[in-house]
């Protein structure tokens, strides 16, 4: 212990995440940041969010890399949507992007290692760290809690289990281009109603060139959105229209409401680019 | 304020909970923690859930003592669902568990101190800690916030106030046995729909005996619900299944559906466990 | 970086506080406090609330002043309802009450300007404190964020962009007399449906002096709500009645229920104090 805060006065505070789909209402949040503060009382825990769609890895996988790449090295991110716990789905630790990830296997660090980077990935079969014997419904707090804080303290990676290569990966849908269509789809709706789609900067800017991006033309489905704006307020209020969000992605909108209400879009929903002028 | 932050070269940082009834859209929670700051800015401070609904003090008295077992020793918890604000409802800190309780005296500390360990409860009576004069509607930034701030410095207990013996408690229903069966009740509804039974692995153990739980027998109302799962995916998808949750509470569950959806129970709904076999 | 953590032994951790309307199910927030972790370890951010409605700037100047308050001198808040975002709406870093305040020029500094105390306001131009180069819809993680973080770390603020006097403000509607009458309005409605108005303790008091507060009638609309009570409990349960609350306001409440249910009241319905006894 007295190692532990020696070195506080050299290096920042470590930094552990939590994404859950656990909600807000009941204190299995809470519990596991007592687990943590249990293990290292100078882990900086920061909520991702824990308002993941119940169940719903897909989104959680999505929600995890967004907000991973604005984190810096060394964090330590625990991620738990985890359908099968308790089951034979195994528990992961995974080194990418000069970060950690503790997630059940089960697909939820597929937008992660869609990154392409080198990437680390044990199973945690080191049972000393967890908290005992673990339980059947609560691997976030049994398993992955301590373990995220015990790594916080500095026990090194590999510790903690055996290298593993075969995981559970969602195969992530990508823009295809197809004659002289860019073809995607809506990959995310978020708190606004936004249509955040699979589109991004990179593949407008193949498709068409950097200086051609003022005359693409977007539809989704039957609804002919427009060209690109620069920013929300750029729109009249209520219309569809289309920019180029903060995160490099397509995104459908409506000024000051929300284009889900508008237009009625559902997860997944085509989305097509094209030169077109009149159509 | 020197001795403060050498002290913080060797110690922790205190941990301060906090569990209310305020909700996530006001800034309730938030005048708090700039109470606590202000006083104690090394304090480390943890929301425990702050969705309790309104008014309903059995369920935070559930929630408390739910999350308080993973906390290490030291830590404070400020837990405010208080609809007797400003009237003679005394506010309360109670040393359990090696841990403080800071809360009115209207039966939230009673899942603590049903624990049965020794308690020590004290009415906060040395007005000198609070935040000036107080208000009538909201003790919680006013009075409990900065009394934890105050005592995560180091202040010692009884300089809060006097002892007391008489609060307010619930009784808490226990799960018993009568002739051939177990008898218990619904005690909590988490996030996911599941329902928490007051029936204990250990209610479950004296009963059959810890070699034939396997022969055990779940009934809630007129659904037969059948024998105890491992886990979670264990049970065909929408049939009401039950095990014992990683609290070692029994648990009726659906797998990747909501069990309050399929079998429409409400809190306190009895629940009977029986060695039959055929029934 | 050296330097940064030396100070650490001598100087509390800053405060950032988070205010926005972007939910809690997407990770706008967590990256956000990746971005400022990222530039100063040592920060301590505290959410004030993520649940403004959408776009209501109104809403946010109101809790933002609300909380405000409560902080301790030095303390950085971080206020994002930005509807405007990447368009010419300038990015505002002011300090007022001792405190700092970093939001978008669209009237969210309205509640905090209207204390009336000296303000010193600058606009944002020194983009070098951005993080590269911003996009158009997410200005809160880009550019409000990194800036927070790095005037946590000791920059002046007038290295971050040059003075301004001319902001948006709302007009802040304020009770006022009318022959035998004092006239308000609901001005926020909070989590429990109680209904906050904007008549002040010392409205009341310059109405009817201290010592005639026990006789002020109060009615809404058509209602007719009686006397100034003491505290929720001493209202009959159901009934709508009427408190000076903790933060000095006039509030409209029903004990143990809500009095949006019970009234239909919403924001702006006009409220009105009388000494009549009988009316």
């Amino acid at each position: 212990m007295a190692r532990l805060f020696n070195d506080s006065l050299r290096t920042p505070p470590p930094i552990i995440t939590l994404l859950t789909d656990f909600g807000a209402s009941d204190v299995f949040v809470g519990s596991m940041k007592g687990v943590i503060l249990g293990i290292n009382p100078l882990a900086h825990i920061v909520d991702l969010t824990h308002d993941v769609p119940a169940h719903n890895v897909r989104a959680a996988a999505y929600l995890l890399q967004s907000a991973a790449r604005y984190f810096p090295p060394g964090t330590i991110h625990v991620a738990v949507v985890d359908p099968g716990v308790g089951s034979e789905r195994r528990p992961l630790l995974a080194f990418a992007m000069e970060q950690y990830f503790i997630a059940p296997d089960n697909g939820l660090l597929s937008g992660i290692l869609a990154s392409g980077m080198d990437v680390e990935i044990r199973e945690l079969t080191n049972k000393q760290y967890f908290l005992g014997p673990i339980g059947s419904t609560f691997h976030g707090r049994d398993a992955f809690a301590p373990v995220a804080a015990w790594l916080s303290r500095g026990e090194p990676i590999e510790t903690f289990g055996t290298e593993v290569e075969n995981i559970i990966r969602f195969e992530i849908a990508r823009a295809r281009q197809e004659s002289d269509r860019l073809l995607g789809e809506v990959q995310h709706i978020d708190r606004f109603g936004n249509l955040i789609t699979n589109i991004s900067r990179e593949d407008l800017v193949s498709f068409v060139g950097a200086d051609q991006l003022i005359r693409v033309q977007v539809r989704m489905a039957d609804t002919r959105i427009g060209g690109l704006l620069r920013f929300y307020a750029d729109a009249p209020s209520g219309a569809l229209a289309a920019l180029i969000n903060s995160d490099g992605w397509l995104e459908l909108f409506c000024h000051q409401a929300r284009a889900t209400d508008v237009v009625g879009a559902k997860m997944n929903e085509p989305v097509e680019v094209s030169m077109e002028e009149n159509k």
